[in-house]
């Protein structure tokens, strides 16, 4: 591995500069990634493209001095092969055809065949990982299991989950059995990238943030720790980080570290001072730019980046992020500016 | 006044049962509503013209037995006032014909003349004070600056507030004037409210909750500061109690605690447990069901009042609410359990 700082923060090892990477580097923000979007037709049909999905991977670290490659897809693969029908409406959010609703859809649910129907997923870690030609570490990914049922149930985005809420509050049996199945496969999925070339996975827990505390604890945390618990990632310098990243996870943040987690990803809504006080060097932190600083002119966005690398402050343990995805609105030019005050001023302070 | 429990719970008063009333009580969810809606013509037909605004007030008292009425009006009156140019859009949320993006545009903001563009909610509030002669108190409201500034800037609602916090990172400066005439003209707002007969006074800071700290503490809670110093509410019995409401505003219940508001709203992303060991008793907590157990059955709402009442636990100074408003898809009939449950429970306990 040429660069391994990614890699060696997980493991809360020193590093020469702050590793970073940003959530959805590869994306809509990137004019090369709107030709190769367009020349696939659909969004389905790029991300089921294991040689496109390696392109758009590649994308942004011809661009930028990025510390990792994340794998080009999406968070809705595995209830897609589960047989709910993903498409993706133009200017839209991702629909289902068939959602969850009864207990006849939950009894059909099973965990799909990792080389069957997300064979597309393994085929492109396995050619990004070829590509990489072990220049950064490639990050696999899953949705968490609260936030894929969110999306099987309500059959697409939501502004109020009342769909999966209702049946969290009237029949948390029936939730139970679908987080079951889907933490089931997301284990299944994540082991299976491991297998297929992934470095690193990340599991994105969107909307665990929605719920209160009772039900979070219920629905959200202890599957995340049965996956945490439950992934066989290797031992030594084979073992494969795992990082939780739940938007609104700060009230959280305690019981995040003490899941077996290597990584726990946390949003701007906490400092990385108090977040690394409340986990006590226990676990390695990544974040927490909010992502509208690339709004701001390039001074600001490096005097933000100085200051959440302040914040986190002295010692290894830090990625470098975003508190939440780059929009398709966003500069590229302001993009390398974050990138390189990253480098820039954890380098002077190394 | 004949039921004096709402105000009672703001002063940490004993009281027969907890008092409860809901955010958005006067709205959509009521066909009542929609009928007097459609006779306006338009939603700023409706809030508006005061006889109206009086009628849509009282409609949800007529079918449940809530402890407070709240004036029917938008967080939006005072830069509707300014000049900005409010209007709704059938199906979308609120737009300014003309947003606050220059120096000159700053320049021109003003505070309203209180009996001058805004006598018609100065009205209403006469009009409503008469009508419910005593049965319960009327609650008079207001935005919070920042939450103002938001749609100010935006020129409507905003997924990820890019124009404000670009504005905040970069221009600061610019940002705070128009934060501070803001201020002045919700100090103002509230204030001629109190003159007009409302009891109680609610600010609303719904944005406050997409900040990071370092920047709530500088653009949203320095001005809910000031307005909790600068109100002024009269004394003993004459007093009238100020509510500060946050989505998000978990992390600062302590800061909130200490500005001298009586009451602090809070979302239901915490436990009242948990707000009230952290604000030590010194504040009176209004909250916090999350709004979609009304998407639940009505015993799962009954049992989930039960809870919240339990989490705030024994002891004055809880005023019962949602988290959030009602949503126009919410059944009456469900509101109907949740109302007669909290005095049900809370008498059984008292």
């Amino acid at each position: 591995m040429k660069n391994d700082r990614f890699l060696r923060a997980l493991r809360r090892e020193p590093v020469d500069a702050t590793p970073v990477w940003l959530m959805r580097q590869a994306g809509r923000y990137l004019p090369e990634y709107r030709a190769t979007r367009a020349q696939a037709g659909s969004f389905m049909a790029l991300a089921t493209n294991p040689e496109l999905a390696c392109e758009v991977t590649l994308q942004p670290l011809r661009r930028f001095e990025l510390d990792a490659a994340i794998l080009f897809s999406d968070i809705l693969t595995i209830p897609d092969a589960m047989g709910l029908g993903l498409s993706f409406a133009e200017g839209e959010g991702p629909r289902f055809a068939r959602p969850v609703r009864t207990a006849a859809d939950v009894a059909k649910l099973a965990v799909p065949d990792m080389e069957g129907e997300l064979r597309y997923v393994m085929d492109a870690l396995r050619l990004i990982r070829r590509e990489l030609d072990g220049s950064v570490p490639l990050i696999g990914f899953s949705g968490s299991p609260w936030t894929l049922a969110c999306y099987m149930i309500e059959g697409g985005g939501s502004d109020n989950f009342s769909k999966i809420k209702a049946m969290a509050f009237s029949e948390p049996a029936m939730l139970h059995r679908i987080l079951e199945v889907t933490t089931d496969a997301v284990i299944a999925y994540v082991s299976a990238q491991r297998a297929a070339g992934a470095q690193a996975i990340m599991v994105f827990d969107t909307w665990g943030g929605v719920l209160a505390p009772h039900h979070y604890r219920e629905f959200s945390l202890r599957y995340l720790q049965r996956i945490a618990r439950e992934f066989k990632r290797g031992e030594g310098s084979e073992r494969t980080p795992l990082i939780l990243f739940g938007k609104g996870n700060a009230p959280y943040l305690e019981e995040l570290a003490q899941t077996g987690a290597e990584g726990l990803g946390v949003d701007w809504l906490v400092s990385l001072e108090e977040a690394r006080r409340r986990t006590g060097d226990r676990i390695a932190l990544q974040g927490n730019l909010d992502p509208a600083t690339l709004y701001a002119s390039p001074d600001a966005i490096r005097s933000e980046v100085r200051r959440t690398l302040e914040s986190y402050g002295p010692g290894p343990g830090h990625v470098f992020n975003l508190g939440h995805g780059l929009s398709p609105d966003m500069n590229p030019d302001h993009v390398k500016v974050l990138v390189d005050a990253v480098h820039e001023f954890s380098r002077a302070s190394a």
